[in-house]
């Protein structure tokens, strides 16, 4: 199985964010969805939604703490998105895995977990690339970090450094789009998980150190030669004529859910 | 059969686009896609995609002419885009209507026409809602022109008028992604178009006063009370670091496609 964490947030494009994520999931098989809310309790439209989706899932929460969570006007570098949903679903798994019993256990053995950001577009190679993950896998992400693409660097069959637009010699210069991790590489290092804290450009590294090193990176996708997922953003919508109508009290119906 | 026209032009997330969408697509029964490039030449890029995706499709192209092209420079509201593109799909499909025969000019009086463009997100259900159009179907659709959503107004199963931010009054204040027509009504009226010089929210207009008035339109999802339908937008990737990197000869690969 290939196990899913997204984190996801209350926003005007969740619900359409969601919408065509779960249409590329139902494409994959045995994918587990493990979607962690930033919020302090679930939200309906999540529920509802995922209810309706028609994929296995799993819906957790866990609201980032006031003091990490990127304030309005914040440059958007000053702290990660995400990390502590992201950390919500490392402990579900950590859970689960501990008590798995018998054959459940022995499919655990084969599972892969990978972290995938709500707004991303995904492709479905991708997922086939990463099933068979004997630690950790890597591969190109397109359209991250002000580059056309980011990449392992491949040499003989091995990783040998990165191309990236930024600082190549951090411990693992990579988008969170660019690796899945094999289950039991997550549930024998008990203490790996984000670091909410980390330095910009710094928080697959502090998750990645503790599971391998460079030399374990097990290159996919005709060997970081083929970009099959993009680091893709959604614009935010403008809502000028919209907070026009409401001071008029000719806004949009809030019973309408968007 | 639904017939999807879609518009598309070469930028850096068009293969990303075009890939969720593709994959939203591939849920949907009986859909035929026309792939409409705004190109002088169909593209690789596009032609490979299309083989691989999986779809019923059609590959067309259609150069926007200079004159009627929006410029870098110019405000996104001067010109429609896309215009050039659909008329491109309504011709291939009159072309089409016109050779067919028999059995498959039966089918065709139960097919029905839509507009994707390749930036929205679309539910599954909304297939569902215009599978069975008589004349024009509408619905609403979820953060577009300023607003949460734009709708027609629904009073006793009938449209009434129009919930939008702008110019209510327009002949069909909608936006391109809240209808469909039926291929039927299409065929007999051979002069109905887009006009690429209509004036900035008129673009829908010019096409639908060849075929319906207010009172045709056959309101969907719930009487228009659900969203089924956004009017999302990419951001467009930053290329900062691509550029620094592309002036010292270390750029990305210009052979791997993104
Ligand atoms: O306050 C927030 C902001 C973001 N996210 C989620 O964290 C991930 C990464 O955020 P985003 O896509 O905004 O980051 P970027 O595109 O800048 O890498 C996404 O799945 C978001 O839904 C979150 O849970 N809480
Ligand atoms: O020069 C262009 C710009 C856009 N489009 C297509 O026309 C449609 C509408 O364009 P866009 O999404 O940029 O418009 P907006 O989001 O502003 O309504 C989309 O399918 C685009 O791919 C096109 O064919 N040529
Ligand atoms: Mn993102
Ligand atoms: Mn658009």
């Amino acid at each position: 199985a290939i196990y899913v964490i997204t984190p996801t947030y209350a926003r005007l494009v969740q619900k359409a964010e969601l919408s065509r994520l779960s249409h590329t999931f139902l494409h994959v098989p045995r994918l587990h969805w493990l979607v962690v809310e930033d919020a302090a309790q679930p939200t309906p439209l999540v529920t509802d939604f995922l209810a309706a989706s028609g994929l296995t899932y799993t819906h957790l929460h866990k609201l980032t703490p006031k003091d990490k969570k990127l304030q309005e006007n914040d440059p958007s570098w000053l702290k990660p998105r995400g990390a502590e949903q992201r950390n919500e679903g490392l402990r579900w798994l950590r859970e689960m895995g501990a008590a798995a019993e018998g054959k459940e256990a022995t499919a655990l053995e084969e599972a892969v977990v990978y972290f995938a950001d709500d707004d991303n577009t995904y492709s479905l190679q991708l997922f086939e690339e990463m099933r068979y993950t004997h630690r950790v896998s890597v591969w190109p992400v397109g359209l991250v970090g002000g580059m056309k693409f980011e990449s392992p660097v491949v040499q003989d069959g091995r990783v040998v450094r990165f191309h990236t637009g930024w600082r190549p010699n951090r411990p693992f210069p990579m988008d969170m789009a660019g690796f899945a991790v094999s289950l039991r590489l997550i549930l024998s290092n008990p203490e790996a998980c984000f670091d909410g804290d980390a330095q910009m450009g710094f928080l697959e590294s502090s998750f990645l150190q503790h599971l391998v090193t460079m030399d374990d990176l097990e290159p996919k996708a005709d060997l970081c030669t083929k970009v099959l997922v993009w680091h893709t953003r959604t614009e935010k919508p403008k809502m000028k004529r919209e907070d026009a109508l409401q001071r008029q009290g000719l806004g949009s119906d809030p019973d309408v859910e968007v």
